[in-house]
C-alpha cells in the first residue's frame, strides 16, 4: 500500500486504485474543534488511559444503526480496522490450522494471513450475491473445523458485493452448527446506497461472531481509531493481546474521536457522504457504459467504495496497468491482486474505487482507463 | 497495565506503581497549537499517507542529542515503543528459537515474548552497572546464537541502572564478532541527570543494532508515536510487517508530532523535564533514607524514571502490596513482576516512580510506605 501511495503522487495521475475516502469531505472543521475541547477541558487525554468508556458507549450506538443490540462490555477499541483484525487472526488462530476465506479478498487481510501461515481454504465469491455459502458449507460437512471464517459482508473489498439475505441466514446458522467463529468486517456497512440496507451477521447474534468496524471511511483513516464487537468472554485475552501490540490505542484519538461524536453531527455527515458517493458511483458506471468495451461485465454496488470490472476473456489487467500509468497516466488495481490462492480465473478484472475522485475525476479518468482498455481489445 | 491503571482511581491512593509521566508537565500548549496549525495547512494530514519525511528527519536530530549518527532511511515511525519492540521480535524471532535478556526487564517485552514463544535465556544485572556481560558472552562462547539480545541501556526498566562505559564496549563487540542482533530500548535516554550522559550502543555502530526511542516520556505517551533506528536492509521487511499490524502509525499524529517539534521547543522542554524529574528524584531518595529501615538497599539513578528498592532479607513485596494498598493507600511494583523467569531472587525487591507524583507526594507517600515496611519487618 505504501508504494501504492507513493505511485499516486506521479503529477496528473487519476487514480481509481486504493479505496480512499474524498478528502474534501473529510469533516476537518469537527477535527478542530475536537483537538482544541479535549486538550481545553481535560489535561489527562495526554496520559496513559484505560480505554474510553464514553467512546465504548457511543460505538454501541453506531451499531444500532447497523441493526446490532450490543453492550459496551462488547466493544473493543483498536487502532483501525486491521490491527482489529490481526488481533482477531492471533486470537483465533493457531499455527497449521485452517481458516475459510473467499478467494478474492482484502490484501491487508493476506498479510496477517501469510505471517501465521495457517491452511486457507478458499470458497468463491459471486458479484452480485457474495461469498459461496454452499462451498462453505460443503468444506464443514467434510469435517473441517477451521480456526474461523473471514468475510466482508457489505461493499465486500474488492467485489462491492452485498451478502444476500438469504446467505446471511445460511452463514449465521454454519456458524452456530459447528461452532466455528466468524469474522465479519465491516468497514464500508454505514455507506450504503440503497433504501433497505442490510443488516450484520452480528445483528443475528453474540455468539461465534467477531464484528470489526472503523471510523477510517467514516471519519477519517488518518486517526486510527477502529473497533471489535466480541463475545465477552473473549475480551480479557484480546486485552493482554493488545497491550503486547501498542498498549492501547492512542487515548488522545479516542478522546478525539468521543469528543467529535458528542455533538451528535455523524448522522448529518453520514447522510452527506452517502449521497456525495452515490453520485460518484453512477459517475462511474455511467463511464463504465459509455467508454468501455461493450462487453465489459459489471455490478451495481449497493454499499461501499468500489466496482468490480471484468475486461474481455484474454485481457491481462496485470500487464494493462503498466500502460494503463505510462501512457494515459491513470491506475487501477488489477483483480489478480486480491486472489489469496494467486490462482483466480479473475486475471481480466479490474477494482474501481469512487470514492476518492471527484466526478469530473471520474468521468476523465474513465475516459482514459476506457481508451486504453480499447486498445488492448484490438 | 490497564489493570494497573484501574487501581490507581482508589480515591488519595498514592502510585509510585507504573512510569507515568508528570501530567502536569505535559506541552498541553503547544499540542494544543499544533493540533490546529495541522489542520489549518493541510486537509491531507487526516487521509491515509506515507510515513512522513520531515519527522524522519526531525527524528535524526534528536538522535544527534543521543549522539548517534543516522540518517532518515534509517528511521522507522511506529505507534509507541512497544509496537516497536512488538515489531522487531516479529522480525528477528523465529518460533523456539533462543534470546538473551536480562532476568529482570520490562513486563511488555515479556507479553510480547510470551507470545513468540522462544527459548528464553537469562543473565543478571547490576543495580549500578547494568546487564551482566560475562554472563552473556559466556552464553555465546558456548555455542549459542540467539535471534537478538534485549536491554534498556539508560534508565534501566526495572532498575534505573545505566550499563556502564565498559560492558557498552564490551556488548557492542560481542554483537559485531558474533554477528548477534542487539535490540536496545532507549524510552528514557533523554531523560538524565549526570553532566555527561552516555550513549546508546547504537551510536558504536549502524549494524547489528535495532535502536527504539520513543516520544511517549519526552512529549506524551497518549500520542503513540515512537521510532527504530535499523539497519537500512531491514527497512522493506519492516514496512510490510506494520502494513499488516495496523496499515501505518495515525498520520494525524505524526503531523502533530512534526509541527510540534519544528517549533523548536523540544530542548527547552527536556531542560525543565530533566530539572522537575531531578528534583522528584532526590525527594524520593532523601525518603528512602528517612522513612525506610536502615537496611535498605538503593542506587541513585542516573537516568529515568525509576529507583530499585531492596528490603530486608525475607520481606516479600508481593503480600507488602496488598497491605501497602488497603492500610496506607500507597502503591508500588513488587520486584518478582520483573523477572522473565519467575525465578528471580528480588522477592524483597520494589520499582519506585519519581516521575509522576509531586515532590509533596513522594514525601507523603514515601513516609505511607516506610512505615509499612517497617511494621513488616518488626
Amino acid at each position: 500500500m505504501q508504494e501504492a501511495l507513493a505511485m499516486c503522487n506521479r503529477p496528473g495521475l487519476l487514480s481509481f486504485g486504493l479505496g480512499l475516502p474524498a478528502t474534501e469531505h473529510f469533516p476537518a472543521d469537527e477535527f478542530a474543534r475536537a483537538c482544541a475541547e479535549t486538550l481545553r477541558v481535560n489535561a489527562r487525554a495526554l496520559q496513559y488511559q484505560k480505554p474510553l468508556e464514553e467512546l465504548k458507549s457511543q460505538i454501541v450506538s453506531i451499531m444500532a444503526l447497523r441493526g446490532v443490540a450490543c453492550g459496551a462490555r462488547n466493544v473493543f477499541i483498536t487502532s483501525g480496522a486491521q490491527q482489529a483484525l490481526h488481533l482477531l487472526v492471533a486470537l483465533l488462530c493457531d499455527h497449521r490450522r485452517q481458516i475459510i476465506t473467499e478467494d478474492l479478498s482484502y490484501p491487508g487481510f493476506h498479510q496477517i494471513v501469510g505471517f501465521y501461515q495457517p491452511e486457507v481454504l478458499t470458497v468463491s465469491s459471486d458479484l452480485k450475491t457474495g461469498m459461496n455459502v454452499d462451498e462453505v458449507e460443503r468444506h464443514l460437512n467434510r469435517g473441517i473445523r477451521p480456526a474461523f471464517i473471514y468475510t466482508v459482508p457489505d461493499g465486500h473489498n474488492p467485489l462491492g458485493a452485498s451478502l444476500s439475505e438469504e446467505k446471511r441466514e445460511r452463514l449465521f446458522q454454519l456458524t452456530q452448527q459447528y461452532g466455528v467463529p466468524l469474522i465479519e468486517e465491516d468497514p464500508y456497512g454505514l455507506l450504503y446506497y440503497s433504501e433497505y440496507p442490510s443488516r450484520p451477521i452480528r445483528s443475528y447474534t453474540d455468539e461465534y461472531v467477531f464484528y470489526v468496524g472503523s471510523f477510517s471511511k467514516i471519519l477519517a483513516p488518518s486517526i486510527r481509531v477502529g473497533w471489535i464487537i466480541a463475545p465477552e468472554p473473549a475480551m480479557p485475552l484480546l486485552s493482554i493481546l493488545k497491550e503486547s501490540y501498542d498498549i492501547d490505542t492512542a487515548t488522545y484519538s479516542q478522546h478525539v474521536v468521543s469528543c467529535m461524536l458528542g455533538s451528535g453531527f455523524l448522522t448529518e455527515h453520514l447522510r452527506r457522504l452517502r449521497s456525495e458517493y452515490s453520485r460518484r458511483r453512477e459517475a462511474m458506471l455511467s463511464s463504465l457504459s459509455d467508454y468501455f468495451p461493450a462487453d465489459t461485465e459489471w455490478y451495481r454496488p449497493q454499499c461501499g467504495v468500489y466496482v468490480w470490472a471484468r475486461l474481455r476473456h484474454g485481457l491481462d489487467t496485470s500487464s494493462l496497468l503498466k500502460t494503463a500509468i505510462s501512457e494515459h497516466n491513470v491506475a487501477f488495481i488489477p483483480g489478480a491482486v486480491f486472489s489469496i490462492s494467486r490462482t483466480s480465473a479473475e486475471k481480466g478484472s479490474m477494482r474501481l474505487n469512487f470514492s476518492y475522485p471527484s466526478v469530473a475525476n471520474i468521468k476523465e479518468g474513465m475516459q482514459r482507463l476506457g481508451a486504453c482498455v480499447s486498445s488492448a481489445s484490438t
